[in-house]
């Protein structure tokens, strides 16, 4: 692979992917990141990411503007409209989990679909994405199924074809922190709350799901354990 | 059908598309339009386009901007980058034609994903959107096959599915235009030429495509005649 475009949050997954594409495809290639501002609640990721994104060595880290998302969908999801309550992970109803209150739509089609944009544009066959199993039980825009149909479109490119790369796919969250831990990643410069800034609530199904999986892969969370100490 | 979100760029064939849509689905009908103000150098279609939604009557036009987007793939593309000359139709390579210097990466596959997250938001089950024939010759993503990939991604969409409408992309352009002139469409209202401001250049590839197709359909293209009367 001559290199690759990460889509990187800056949360756990694609803070790791990053680390781990850069291991994979060798101190020479070219890496580049890709984070989006589209107005959630949590942008302390982006400072994360850009972070992150100089630890390993990226030719460049764009931080795309694209909060006219947030505008076009309004209403539509916790997310990105900051007079929603965030749930707490407890309370979802059957049919939440199913899509989930902080779902926002198609937006990883739309992140993918700009991205590819990207990668063809700058001339990298790859973008890589860390979709993993711990979110295809609520987002159907994380699943193996999901990426697989996207490439199919991609594929049809006459020159240029990029390709989705999302190796985390069948994973949970437990197996790519255990890979975190092998790759020295500083978890404490990563972010997941949705409630967007320090510290951390400790309450959202995102906050819990990072707690569970620490706790699975038998590690304390510095991020955690940094705030704990504050 | 409940309703519909079409792209409208201010071109014939996305405007006729909106006024066929109209009467598809009656004078009740929820119609929205959504155009993209992503840097292209023939914003005047822009005009055009919110001209077009007032006489179709939709529920909201919203222009989404998207200049962010020519930034992003700045260089690759002579339709954004206003550096670069826009090719004349008849000096194109055969591998140019396969692929024409006015591709712009990814673009379609971008704008169908922003606008299936706008329906998708708003309840409305359809994007339609006028990738026509005569287009499939140079660019992917105006097939048939292209618009049925992306429909298999977005049928993955558990609660709420949007699908892509893309009722001319068997037809050609002649085809359009006749059926605007049943439908009494203002082609002086529309836009085409891609150096962007009035008067249309009469050689760029889409200016001859334009005059083909009026001349194949058998009627005058007042947009021409207008210009020709100045």
């Amino acid at each position: 692979m001559k290199g690759a475009v990460v889509l990187l949050s800056g949360g756990v997954d694609s803070t790791v992917l990053l680390h781990w594409m850069r291991r994979r495809l060798g101190s020479e290639a070219e890496l580049r990141a890709l984070s989006f501002d589209y107005g959630q609640r949590h942008a302390y990721e982006l400072e994360m990411a850009r972070v992150q994104a100089k630890r390993a060595g990226v030719r460049e880290h764009r931080v795309v503007p694209f909060r006219f998302f947030a505008d076009l969908i309004a209403g539509a999801s916790a997310l990105t409209d900051v007079r929603s309550v965030v749930p707490d992970g407890r309370t979802l109803s059957q049919e939440e989990r199913n899509q989930p209150p902080t779902y926002v739509p198609n937006r990883n089609m739309v992140l993918l679909s700009v991205a590819a944009a990207y990668a063809e544009a700058v001339g990298l066959p790859v973008v890589s994405y860390g979709a993993h199993q711990s979110d295809a039980y609520g987002y159907w825009d994380c699943t193996g199924d999901f990426v697989r149909a996207i490439n199919v479109v991609l594929a049809q490119n006459r020159r240029k074809p990029v390709s989705i790369d999302a190796p985390f796919v069948e994973w949970n969250k437990t197996a790519i922190i255990c890979v975190g831990m092998e790759l020295n990643v500083d978890f404490s410069a990563t972010w997941s709350c949705y409630r967007g800034i320090p510290p951390a609530c400790g309450v959202c199904s995102t906050c819990r799901e990072r707690r569970r999986a620490f706790k699975e892969a038998g590690v304390p969370d510095p991020l955690e354990t940094a705030m704990n100490g504050t």
